[in-house]
Parts: structure tokens; C-alpha cells; sequence
């Protein structure tokens, strides 16, 4: 079955593929927050409704979270497992949006069209350039070119905690022979890459707390337990003047970087000014003796993503609250395990409490970095198929984010996987104004569409 | 003219006190917050009708914030000047009130009856004691036992921005020869007391900036300089381990406390088990060589009162926040200097800075601590008063609170000030269910009728 067609029906269809993602862009699946759980559900239907519609077996299957879409098509070699998410991070602040996070449209910047709008490159848009590759397939063909599942999920950024069950009550059902991941970016914004390692993520919140009350600082200040002190305390104390995390025994299982794959990202030549530059900050703020490259790929970090306590509001308020709260994530790499990095946090935390001040760990998960094995040819394949596309050598990188699912599909289903992106580091992801670049779709959806003409060709 | 019949007054018309109360009460004048504008004048209006309609000259007074009532009555010695205010603290956490706290009620407790809703003790119940001792005089006598001017503001829980340049444009309208302020409690619960030293505040906002967006921590982390961070760095590092306070020459204008004032307070004998016992705690947290009592009305503090920053809503958000903000606030003493410790605290913050981190202080008001000189004989008698109307000794006392106004009537009209007041420390002033005492809000009136007689017969 020809390539060539199919990449020219993507070419003359990018019109109507962009409105099918338009639609599904409008649905605001936040995943972390309770009120949009009926707005997963319409995303989850919107999918199963188009797989169907390509001619996929697709269905949500529910789980005690929001669903999974599930979708089998095609046949013969080789068995390919297609993931992503369709849920997306919360707006907020929303008054940082230029435009609706919810009303997508198309903006005009100076390097190239964008597509604007929440979830456009995490990871709907992302999503769909699978999606259309495989319609445009079955339009040109009548047919997928092997034997395809497809597998979405609408937890991923609030943890995934249905989806390990859910892959071990349908092992049989989701074993494929490699798993496809499209969640990545490009490397630089414009080189095409495959990530071959990936940073684990320990997600804690901790909750301290001192009276029994909000206090008076008038009556109380200087002789009651300020919870707030304590976790400015608990938290400060997480790095040494050196930028190292003090956790006890946190470095026991990071390895050091080999030398090949050192040599490998030095030739990525990165412009760690210029991906600083764009954020308004100038100077790395790891330890000092990693490269800009290895601290965002290979080391472990402790970041405090969310602090609150006492009053926030207007003007002042006197107060000494009875308690305060952080979000504090840790960045994992090589062999370090998130429940002993989890214990070491409490002890952290415990060993820093004074008298009356208590603490409550209510939340916290975690998963481990991720290496793939680029033994097997596929990856060599993949790569040759993204050069193809991109007129430029792809490159095997490392992430400095976390996709839990990698390992997962590697833990539970015995499944390697293949990460394929084609966002931008300026997408702002998880920020306010995160958006897709039109190239970025355009290209992915063919990209997806020699990659499957590659791996069946060799199947 | 005789006190017998204006006491036996207040004890008739004690319902009808209670019901003028409530309807003040119900006005949710909250300064701090603009939405509450509105709500702010109304009570000023309010007590302006009150006042003319004891026969006061009262008038609502413009200011660029919240409008001052000043009212004028009586004639002969001495002239005196009573203070309070008819703002109240934000109600926030709204759902930890057990009642709205702006419909306010009578609630039996098992030690009495109380009133129960935000402002009752903080100060609406308060300065209403004063009102209806002088209401009481008038129905009986037919006029008031002095010259009295009121004086009330509605700005004391938001840093009192127009006070000094209103007190400076009507010096000549209020000079008086005695401030009578009520805005205090009595000592444990149950002694009357009259504070005779007052600590100060300073006020500060602090917002740390790094980058110029919320960024992925899984993009950006270990790379990006994190403004939680650096933020909570800077507030750990206020005090040091034994909790003294770590900022440049801080200590250098805080007296020690004179033995006599010692000998005094431990006459008191103050329960700081029970003190802190009632909301939950049991060790005290100041410094380790000062008495609780001193702790809190003799020493200064350093207290985040606030702090916020990054994702904290529910679940996670894997975000690297572009700033962090908190809200600091300095207990002041002897002749500690507002200016000189903001300057120290930018200067704190400032050398804590790393590359591309940088701090705004958009905030930022202050008063000095204030003591009164009981050498006035006014002192003498207006506590022997309290001491009839108590059935015990009254006592000169302390305050951990900042009443600036004290200072404000000392510098800018050279007159002393009384602070006298019913309040209880288990009153949750700033705190869900707030209420005040029946008991205090009765004897209170009384304490005043006793007061202006007593004052008055010596003039």
C-alpha cells in the first residue's frame, strides 16, 4: 500500500482535520478538578464517536476515575499500541488568558500559523495527528496498514490513578508488540526526535498544622506556633546552598551520565540561553557542575509547585493561621524509587516540627524515570521515517518531564515504547496561552503516516 | 448629678442596647476589601443617626478611604475624646463560621451568654459600651457629665491610611484632654484592666518574580529559578533557632523590660497553660529567656501572615510559578523605628536574591509601639472605677496588639490616651465566631457610666 497518497490526502485535508480537533478542544476535560468530570465523559464519547467513524472497534470503558477509550483495528504485523490523553491541566490564572483557554482558534504568529487554546499541544493536538494519519490510511486504503490499538486516558494530568488497574485488568487486551507515545516535544522546537529517557515524577503535598484556630498575631504572635515558619522551614531546608536536595540518601540511586550519551545531547548543541531567554531568566539554576542539558534530562529535582497559608487576599490580615499547605514534586531519574524518596520526605518534613505543630501527608504518587531500549530496530526505522519528514536528522533525546505511562507499559505489559512528539518548548503547556503550532500538527499527522508505512513495510 | 440612677438605666435597657447592636452589626463593613465600600459608609451613617439622636452634633467626615464619625456633646471638664472603630476583619475561611457572620445572635454558652458574629468584640460591641453609658446619662440627666467628643474610623483593620492626615487637618476640632479608647480585652477573661502599653506593627508585602510565565516543572525544572523558593528561603531564614529574629539591627532599639513592669505582670499571674491550651497548643514558642507574658506584650515578633504561590486548587499541578507572594508582619516595641526594620527586611530579602530572581515590596505600613504615662492622676481614678463596677482590682497591663491610634493621639494631638476595653482573649476576633460577652458588653456600659462620673467629678 503506497505511502504517497496518503500523505497527499493529509495535505489536502488539513482543513476539516483541523476543525475535528477544534471540536474536541472546545470540551474543557481538567481532569484534577472535580466540577469538569462530566466534560471528561463528552471528551471520552467525542473520541470513541470518531475512532468509530474510521471504522475502529472503539468504546469507553470505565474505571472509578474518568474513562478510558479503547479502540482495535487493522490487522497483521506488527501489533502497534497507540497512547495519549485527553484530558487537559487547569487554566488558572485565568486572567492570563488572551483568548478562552476553551474557544481554540487559529493565530498568525511571526514563525508560523498556532493553533491557541487549552489542550492543544497536551495533548489533544497531539492525539489527533495519530488519528488523522490512520483515516487518512483507511480513506486512501480501505484499510490500516497492521494491526492497531488505540488507547487514550483522562487522568494523566492528575496522576493516572486508574491507569495501572485498568492495564492489568486488560493485559491480553492491550499487549501489543510496541507501544506508540505521543506526548513529546521536538527537540528545540524543531528538531525531530524520539525520547529514549525520561524523568519519574513524586508528586506530595504536605499539610502542617500548629493551634486549632486562625490566631490573632496581636494576642497570640510570638508565643503560638506559626505553621507557616515550619513549612517555610521544611521547605527552604530541601536544598543546600549548592542547589543539591537534602533529602537523606536522594542521590543513592542517580547514576552518572555515560560518556555516550553525553556525547550524544553535547551534539544537540542546546542554546540553554536562548530556551532561558524566552522565560525572561538568563542563568541555570542547577547544580553547578551539570550541563544545562543534563540537569533538565538526567538529574533529580525537588520543586515546590503550590504553597498557601493564612490570609491571601486584599490588603492585611493580622492572622496566625492554623495551618499551611505545599505542592512539592520530585523530578526522578535513573533507579530512584518513589516510595523511598516519599519516606525521606516525611522524615524531612517530621524531623522539622517543633512542639504542637503536626503534619498530614493526604496525597502523594509516584513513578519511576523510564529508559528505553533502542536495541530493537524499530527505533533505527522511526527515526529514518521522521528524517524523511523533517528534511533533518532525528535525534534520540532525553525528557525532563515525566510519562509515567512509558514505564508502565514496560512494567505491566512487558511493552517497550516509542515517545514521538511534535510539540514546541514555547507551547506553553500547563501555562496560560498554550497552543500548538499548525506545522506542528500538519507535520505530525505525516510523520505518523510514514512511520506506519515503515514499521508495517518491516513487519 | 448622680451615677445610681444612670447604672439602674443601663440595666433596664439592656435589651434595646442589644437590639441597636445587632443592627450595627449587620452591616458587613469588612475595609480591607473594596467590595465592602459600600457596606462602610452605611455603618458610618448609621452611627451618625445614633449619636445625633442622643443629641450629639455628629457628622460622617470624607476621607480618600472609608469615612471618619465625629460627634460632639456636653460642656464643662473634663474634655474628652472616646475612640473605636466600625470596621471589621474579612470573614474568610467563610465555612469554618458555625453562623453567617453578619447575622448575629445571642448564644448561651456554659460560662454566659454571648454575641455571637464578626465585629461583636472587634470593635462594634465595644464602642457601643460607650454610647450607651452616655445614651443612659442623657435620658437620665438630660445632658452629659462633660464635653465629650466621639471620634470613630473605619479603616483600623486596614492599616488606617487616612487617620493622621484627618487627625492633622482637625487637630484643633479633636484635642481633648484624655483619649478614652475601646479596643481591648480584659486580662484572662475576667480582670479590667487599662492597657498601658501597646506593641507596633509593620506591615510588609513581599513578591518574588522569576520567570516570565508559570512554567512545566517537567520542562523547566532544575533549570528555572523557582520564586517559592527563594521566597521561603527568605522567610526561614527571620528567625534564627532559638526564634530570634534575624534581621539586621533589630534588636537595637528594644528596651529590656524594667523590673518594676516585671514585678507586676508576674503579680497577674498569668495561666499561659490555659492560654494556650484553649486553642490547642501547650509549649510556648518565643524566645526561651522571656516570660510568655513578656513574650507577648514586651518583645517584638516577626509573623508570616500569609503566603501564596504556584498551583493550589485541587489535585496536582506540575508548575513552576512565575512568582510567590507573602504577606510579613513586625510586632514593634520600645523604640523600634517602622522605617529603619522595612529597610532591614528589604535588605533581608534583597541579599537573598539569586540570578534572575528579583522582589517587590508594594506594600508596607507601620506604627510604633506606644506606652502611657500612668502619672496622671486620671489613670488612678478611672481604675478605681472599673474596680467598683468589677468587684476586684483593676490592673495596668499590656497589650501584644498594635493600637496605633494610642501613638497617633500622643504625636499629633499631644494627648494621652485611656485604653480601656471588655474584650476576652477566647473571643476569636479575626477568626470564624467571633463573639463578644454579654457580660462584657453590660458591664461594659456600666464601666463607663462609672468612669465619666468619676473623671467628671474631678474636673
Amino acid at each position: 500500500m503506497p505511502l504517497t497518497p496518503v500523505l497527499a490526502r493529509l495535505d489536502a485535508d488539513l482543513d476539516t482535520a483541523l476543525d475535528r480537533l477544534m471540536e474536541l478542544l472546545k470540551i474543557p476535560s481538567i481532569s484534577t478538578d472535580p466540577a469538569y468530570k462530566g466534560d471528561c465523559d463528552t471528551a471520552a464519547d467525542w473520541l470513541v464517536a470518531d475512532l468509530a467513524s474510521i471504522g475502529f472497534d472503539a468504546s469507553k470503558r470505565h474505571t472509578p476515575g474518568h474513562p478510558m477509550v479503547v479502540a482495535h483495528g487493522g490487522s497483521g504485523a506488527p501489533h502497534l499500541l497507540f497512547y495519549g490523553h485527553y484530558d487537559v491541566q487547569p487554566v488558572d490564572p485565568l486572567d492570563l488568558w488572551d483568548t478562552d483557554p476553551f474557544t481554540p482558534a487559529i493565530e498568525e504568529l511571526p514563525h508560523g500559523k498556532v493553533i491557541r487554546g487549552r489542550g492543544t499541544s497536551d495533548d489533544k493536538g497531539q492525539l489527533m495527528t495519530f488519528v488523522e494519519a490512520m483515516r487518512a490510511w483507511v480513506a486512501e486504503h480501505g484499510q490500516l496498514p497492521c494491526k492497531i490499538t488505540i488507547f487514550l486516558e483522562g487522568e494523566e494530568e492528575s496522576g493516572s490513578p486508574s491507569l495501572v488497574p485498568f492495564m492489568q485488568a486488560n493485559a491480553a487486551e492491550l499487549k501489543a508488540d510496541m507501544a506508540m507515545i505521543c506526548d513529546t516535544t521536538l527537540f528545540d522546537g524543531r528538531v525531530p526526535s524520539i525520547t529514549t529517557q525520561l524523568r519519574g515524577l513524586l508528586a506530595e503535598e504536605v499539610i502542617v498544622k500548629a493551634a486549632s484556630r486562625d490566631l490573632h498575631s496581636g494576642m497570640y504572635g510570638g508565643l503560638a506556633a506559626n505553621p507557616i515558619h515550619v513549612l517555610t522551614k521544611v521547605l527552604a531546608d530541601l536544598h543546600d546552598d549548592t542547589g543539591r536536595i537534602t533529602l537523606d540518601g536522594f542521590y543513592d540511586d542517580v547514576p552518572e551520565l555515560p560518556d555516550a550519551i553525553r556525547a550524544q545531547w553535547q551534539a544537540l548543541a542546546f542554546d540553554h540561553a536562548r530556551f532561558l531567554g524566552d522565560v525572561g531568566l538568563s542563568v541555570p539554576a542547577g547544580e553547578p557542575d551539570a550541563t544545562p542539558l543534563e540537569t533538565l534530562w538526567a538529574r533529580p529535582t525537588a520543586e515546590v509547585n503550590g504553597i498557601t497559608g493564612g490570609y491571601t487576599g486584599e490588603g492585611f490580615k493580622t492572622v496566625l493561621p492554623a495551618e499551611a499547605r505545599a505542592k512539592v514534586s520530585f523530578r526522578l531519574v535513573g533507579d530512584q524509587d518513589p516510595e523511598k524518596i516519599h519516606a525521606a520526605f516525611v522524615r524531612h518534613v517530621e524531623a522539622r516540627l517543633p512542639a504542637d505543630v503536626t503534619a498530614e501527608f493526604p496525597n502523594g504518587h509516584g513513578a519511576r524515570a523510564s529508559r528505553m531500549s533502542t536495541d530493537d530496530p524499530a527505533f533505527e526505522t522511526a527515526r529514518k521515517a521522521l528524517s524523511a519528514e523533517w528534511g533533518m536528522e532525528a535525534a534520540f533525546i532525553g525528557s525532563g518531564g515525566s510519562i509515567p505511562i512509558a514505564g508502565h507499559f514496560k512494567e505491566v505489559l512487558g511493552m517497550d515504547a516509542m515517545l514521538i512528539g511534535f510539540g514546541r518548548d514555547d507551547d506553553k503547556i500547563h501555562s496560560p496561552n498554550e497552543k500548538y503550532d499548525l506545522n506542528s500538527f500538519h507535520h505530525g499527522m505525516r510523520s505518523w503516516a510514514r512511520i506506519l508505512a515503515a514499521l508495517s513495510a518491516k513487519g
